[in-house]
Parts: C-alpha cells; sequence; structure tokens
C-alpha cells in the first residue's frame, strides 16, 4: 500500500464538499504549557464531529455505480460509523453499520440520525468486525476498512493541505494512533510539502502496540487487552502493513500518554479553550503538554481528532482531571470520636479557604482504632500546595491523614 | 447616557489589536431546533473567554496618562474581573479586583492569571461593590463600572460590526441582558447598520427585572433575590437610566428563561456543537430552543456571550441534564434488612444492563419500617423504558418502590 501528495490532492478535491476547512488557532495557554508555540487544529468542530469523515467521503466518492447501488457496510463503535453514515446519506447510499451489542447508546443514536440501519452484533468490536464480514459477503455490500484502505488514509491525509496552506511554518505535527490511517495520511501529505516537517505519533499507554513496535525497530503487535478512556484509538489488533508501510517510515517520534494525562488535557481543553474533545482526540495535546517527546519543536499543530464523547464519561474524566491537578481533594483522616471534632475540622478547611463538597463519616474500617472515626472530605481546591497546608494543618490537631 | 454607531466604530478601531474577531457558524442542529436559520457567534472563544474584553479594552485605552499610573479597580466575581484584569496587564496598568469572599476559586486564579491584585471582601457582590468604591476614593484609582459607561457600551458594541460584516443578512438578534451593556452596545450598532433587524433581550427566571419591566412598559427594577445558574447576568439592583435610555428604545421584546432549559442548552451545545458555554451564554440559544418569542425570523444570530463556567457546576448540569433524559436514574426502595438483600438487588441490575453508579444503604429514615432497610441506587442506564423495567424487577422481587 502506498499513498502520495497527489492521491490526497485528489482526495481535497472530491471531499471538500462534504467537510469543512476546520479552524487552526494559535493556543496561548497550551503554548505556556509546552514552552513551544501550539497551534490546535480542530477537528472535533468537523461535520460528525471528527476527522473520520475525510476518509469516508473520499472512499465513498469513489465507489462505482453498481458498488453504490448494493450500499456500504462497517464495524465500528465510533467515529467511523459516523462517518460513514453521514456519507452514504449525502450520497444517498445505504449504509450498514455493525457496533457490538453493548455500546453506549448516544453513540447508536448518532449514527442512526444520518440514517444509517445499525445493527447490534457481537460481545465487542472483533465480533461485531467479524458479523460485519460475513453480513457483506452474504448481502454484496462493500465493506469499508476504516484505516486499512488507501482512499481512507488519502482522505485524512487532506488535514495535511489545510495545516499547509493556514501555516507553512509549522515544524511539527502531534497526531493520534489508533488504527494509523490518520497519521499516515497527515505524515505523508506534510512530509512531502516540507520534508523538514517531524511528525509525532501519540498512543494511550493502554493500547500501545505501534509505540512498541517502534522502539523495538521491530513488529510488536501482540493483540492486547486495550484499556484507555481514549476509545477513539482503542486498537485490539493493530496492523502489521500499517506499522511496517507506514508508521515505521514517516513518524520521527511514537510517544505514549496516561488516561490521567489524557484526562488533564481534557479538563484542560474544556477550561481553556472551552471546547470539548474526546480522549483520542486531547492525547495530542497530552503528549505535548507532559513533555513525551524529546524532539524539539519552534511551532507544533496539535491535532484534536474528535468530540464525540459521552457525557457520563466527561463527568467522570472533570472529576479525575480536577482530581489530578489538585482542584479536588479526597483526604482521609482518623479523628478521635467525641463530640466537636467534626466542627474543628470543618473550621480549619473554611480557615485555609477550601470548599467542603461531600464528608463522609464512618466507625466502621479497620484502619482507625476503636474510639476513633474515618472522616473523608472531598474538597474543592486551588491546587497542590493548598492541600497540602490543609493536611498538615489536620495533622497539626492531632489527628491522623490516612490519604 | 448616549452611544452611536460613530462611538462603536471608534473603539472598533482602538480594540482590535486586542481582541478576537469570533466565529460566527451556521448551526445545523440549533436551525432544527429553531425552526428557522440560526448562527451563532462564539463569544465564549473570545480572549478571556466572554464578550466583556470589548468594553474593557475601550474603557482602559481612553484613560489620561494619570489616570493610567493611578491604575483601576473593579467589582466583579466574573467576566468582567477577567477583562479589567486582562486588558490592565496589557497596558501595564495596575489593577484591583474586588471579589466577594465566596467567590469560586477558579474565577480567582484565573482574575490572578492576569496579573490583578484580588481582594476578597464581602459577603455579595454589592459589598464588594461598597467596598470597590471606599477603596477608589482612598486610593484614587479609576473606576470600571460593568455597564453604566459609555465606552464599556460602545466596546461591547463591536460585536454588531462583526456580525454585519460577516453576515448583513442578519434579520433578528439574541442578546443576554444583565446589567444591560452588551444589548445596548449591539443593538445600537445593529440598528444603524440595518433599521429592520429586531432585537431580542434574554434573562433568566430568576433575575428578570428587565423582562417584568420591558412587559409593564416601566421600570419595575425592584432589588430581587436572584436565583440562577446563570451568574454572568444575575444582576441584583438593576439600573433604571438602562432601561429607560437603551433596553426600552433598542429592545423588540425581552423573554425569560428557566435554569432547567438553561442547562438543557448547555448540554445541547456540549454534545452537539462541542462548545463549553457558561449559563449567562446560553440562555439566548435556550430562548430560541423554547420559542420564547413570538417575532419571526428568517435568520437569527445567537451570541453565546462567554464560557467561563466552573467545571464543578459542568458537572451538575450534566447529571441534571442526564437524568432529564433518562440516561442516570436514582431509585429509592424500602428492602428487609436481611442478608443477602442487596445482593438479590445487584444481581437484577446486572441483568437489566444498567451500570451501577452509586449505592446509599441507610436504616436511619422515617420513611421506611423498623425491619426495613432505605436502599438508594444510582444508575447509568440508556432511557426511560429501561428504568421502568428495572423498577418492575424490584417489585417483582416484593420490593417498595418509594421513587
Amino acid at each position: 500500500m502506498k499513498i502520495t501528495l497527489e492521491d490526497i490532492k485528489k482526495a481535497e478535491s472530491v471531499v471538500r464538499p462534504y467537510i469543512h476547512h476546520t479552524l487552526l488557532e494559535f493556543s496561548s495557554s497550551c503554548t505556556k504549557a509546552a514552552g513551544f508555540d501550539v497551534l490546535l487544529k480542530f477537528e472535533n468542530l468537523q461535520v460528525t464531529g471528527s476527522f473520520k469523515i475525510r476518509g469516508a467521503a473520499n472512499k465513498l466518492s469513489h465507489l462505482s455505480e453498481a458498488e453504490k447501488k448494493a450500499g456500504v457496510i462497517a464495524a465500528s463503535a465510533g467515529n467511523h460509523a459516523q462517518g460513514v453514515a453521514c456519507m452514504a446519506q449525502k450520497l444517498g447510499m445505504k449504509a450498514i453499520i455493525v457496533m457490538p451489542e453493548q455500546s453506549p447508546l448516544i453513540k447508536v443514536v448518532s449514527t442512526r440520525r444520518w440514517g444509517a440501519d445499525v445493527v447490534l452484533k457481537g460481545a465487542n468490536y472483533d465480533e461485531a468486525y467479524a458479523y460485519a464480514l460475513e453480513l457483506q459477503k452474504k448481502q454484496g455490500y462493500v465493506f469499508v476498512h476504516p484505516y486499512e484502505d488507501e482512499l481512507i488514509m488519502a482522505g485524512q491525509g487532506t488535514i495535511a493541505l489545510e495545516l499547509y496552506e493556514d501555516d507553512p511554518e509549522i515544524d511539527t505535527v502531534y497526531v493520534a494512533i489508533g488504527g494509523g490511517g490518520l497519521i499516515s495520511g497527515v505524515a505523508t501529505g506534510l512530509r512531502a510539502l516540507n520534508p523538514k516537517v517531524r511528525v509525532i505519533g501519540v498512543q494511550a499507554a493502554g493500547a500501545d502496540s505501534m509505540a512498541r513496535s517502534f522502539k523495538a525497530k521491530k513488529v510488536e503487535l501482540v493483540p492486547q487487552t486495550v484499556s484507555t478512556i481514549a476509545d477513539g484509538i482503542a486498537v485490539k489488533k493493530p496492523s502489521a502493513v500499517m506499522y511496517q508501510e507506514f508508521i515505521s517510515r514517516l513518524c520521527d517520534d511514537v510517544v505514549t500518554v496516561t488516561d490521567d494525562e489524557i484526562a488533564r488535557a481534557i479538563v484542560f481543553l474544556m477550561e481553556r479553550a472551552k471546547t470539548v474533545v474526546e480522549g483520542a482526540g486531547a492525547a495530542t495535546l497530552a503528549a505535548v503538554m507532559n513533555h513525551k517527546s524529546s524532539i524539539k519543536s519552534k511551532k507544533a499543530a496539535i491535532i484534536l481528532g474528535g468530540g464525540n464523547i459521552d457525557l457520563n464519561m466527561v463527568e467522570r474524566i472533570i472529576d479525575r482531571g480536577l482530581q489530578v491537578a489538585g482542584r479536588i481533594a479526597k483526604i482521609q483522616l482518623a479523628a478521635p470520636d467525641v463530640p466537636g471534632t467534626l466542627n474543628r475540622l470543618t473550621s480549619l478547611v473554611a480557615e485555609k479557604k477550601a470548599n467542603i463538597l461531600n464528608i463522609n463519616h464512618s466507625r466502621v474500617s479497620d484502619r482507625i482504632g476503636l474510639r476513633e472515626t474515618l472522616i473523608e472530605f472531598t474538597l474543592e481546591t486551588t491546587g497542590p500546595e493548598q492541600i497540602a497546608e490543609i493536611k498538615k494543618g489536620f495533622q497539626a490537631l492531632g489527628l491522623t491523614v490516612i490519604e
């Protein structure tokens, strides 16, 4: 498999009517955190809420009349599903999307909104994928692979043209790697336009085959139990072809970020850039904020790949992100079980100007003495310094801070 | 007091270096909900996260050298604080911001980030305001009023120039009213550019003096106990001058929205537009989505005034939104207080494929018998049907569903 700048330019002329040229904007808050100029590419504001529409638009536009009549099928519980469904609707084709049975309702609803036929089948993505292939053979649909497809990759690569047009001085680009379709397209395009550009791939630590392969300089694509909040890049069975033909040749570095780092990046983007980005989309910023690559940059573009995040997940991430940043603190104390104790504690908290969100008070715990009570505070705080001060205050009152 | 299009044009030339010309974008999801074309004006993406920087930039730029040397003072726990602080830093002036003692930490931190001297004083805005005036007299600072100031209003009015430049066919504009500075500027500018434009003011139902006055066609500005999640427009003592000179003359309608309507608009913007908007900023969209005005429109611009919302508040709003949609359920049960009960309940929940978020278990309640225990489940659910099924299941197990 191979794609060229020409393929991407052709894709561009085909997909332009269907997609936004998304905003590329300098972010002073990210620049401060990174130590070099950071430009954010808002693919979360793309049609369907992610870059996946670019590849789907290119692929579906290239189908023959007979194929268009037959309709398309894809397996996905995420952005690929919406990209394919949206484009099928726009081109007047039938679309069948197979999703795992446990898929979040919001994803099912969003995909159906584009008129697709959603089939819930299988306990996980692999089973849904297998079923989609089965259906495809039986019914003669066209199967649309999420990344191992030259037209899909060229479609995603149109991002490179926009980046170069908006700011030719970009010297580094951070791109998330799931299957590898996005980075293959973007790297091919940008490298052809400016051979000096460095491409840094970002994976979630819980789904890091490509990063491990890159480090080992050979394919290490053992299927793994993926575990990350960045479901958009949680690929269980990565493709050796994608590694050999693209990732290994085009990337200057491939780094990983933890879920905590991703959560913090999501919170940062909500608070400072007022924008909603999903885990896979915020992983790139997490890599920059945590200085994961040793490659130096003057002006980096950070692709925020998508914004389709379940609000239940947003709640948990806000919680986690605020905790990691020291803006919410959970403090467990063993306190003497006598009247007035809680009052002394709350007045200390008030004096230190923290806000109490919740108090749990329990006598049943093996972590405390028989005359003690276990108190857990959840506090709204300004940062780690304030938390340390409050803990010190509790200790000065003669209490044991357990955690 | 009076401002003209000329004042606004002058303001424009002064503030341009300091502010963004913010995005005006057609929203297909809002258009579908409204029934007419909706363009969103993203002032939540403005420098400092709200439109307030426009007025502050104009005001502070017009100070004399002596005044600049003296420094500025303002009372605010919100966007005005950040606007003044940011501009003072950019123009090399000292800024003192007086905030009520109970102000959310995030607002204090954000204001300090711009180098301002934050003084926490008073139990509420009025007390902070009084203290700011006192300090101003003592120290000779320049007091910057949030809206009752021609330069401030002309600054906010620069939004009108951007709206008209980006789409001269806008026939209606929805603007939130707190003190009235924003709508005075925008209405003056737009009306002068296109006399046919209709201006619809939006207030929170819990802080609706201007709406009541508009309806009564006379000043009804009794100070009220304001209560709304839209803290940016929760003005306790509205100004008669602002009503008489501007609101009454420039508005075609003034409508109100409830906190639940605002909360749903915030959730809608997060899920569909991937953007974070505060209560005061989402009130305009809430008015459109709930068809609050009888004025017909073909193409309306909705100003999303700001995005500075506390993430703790976002969590609560998401919670509320998800509960209303049946995606989170709280179920209270009276259960026999014997071993094994909870186990039977959790296995039922698992069988119905709901996800347990929290369980509260208590023996102290007057709503249950002496041999019973009160159990409250918080579940993540797919919708009202699933919740009804789970409740039916509990009842089939012989339990009393209290709520």
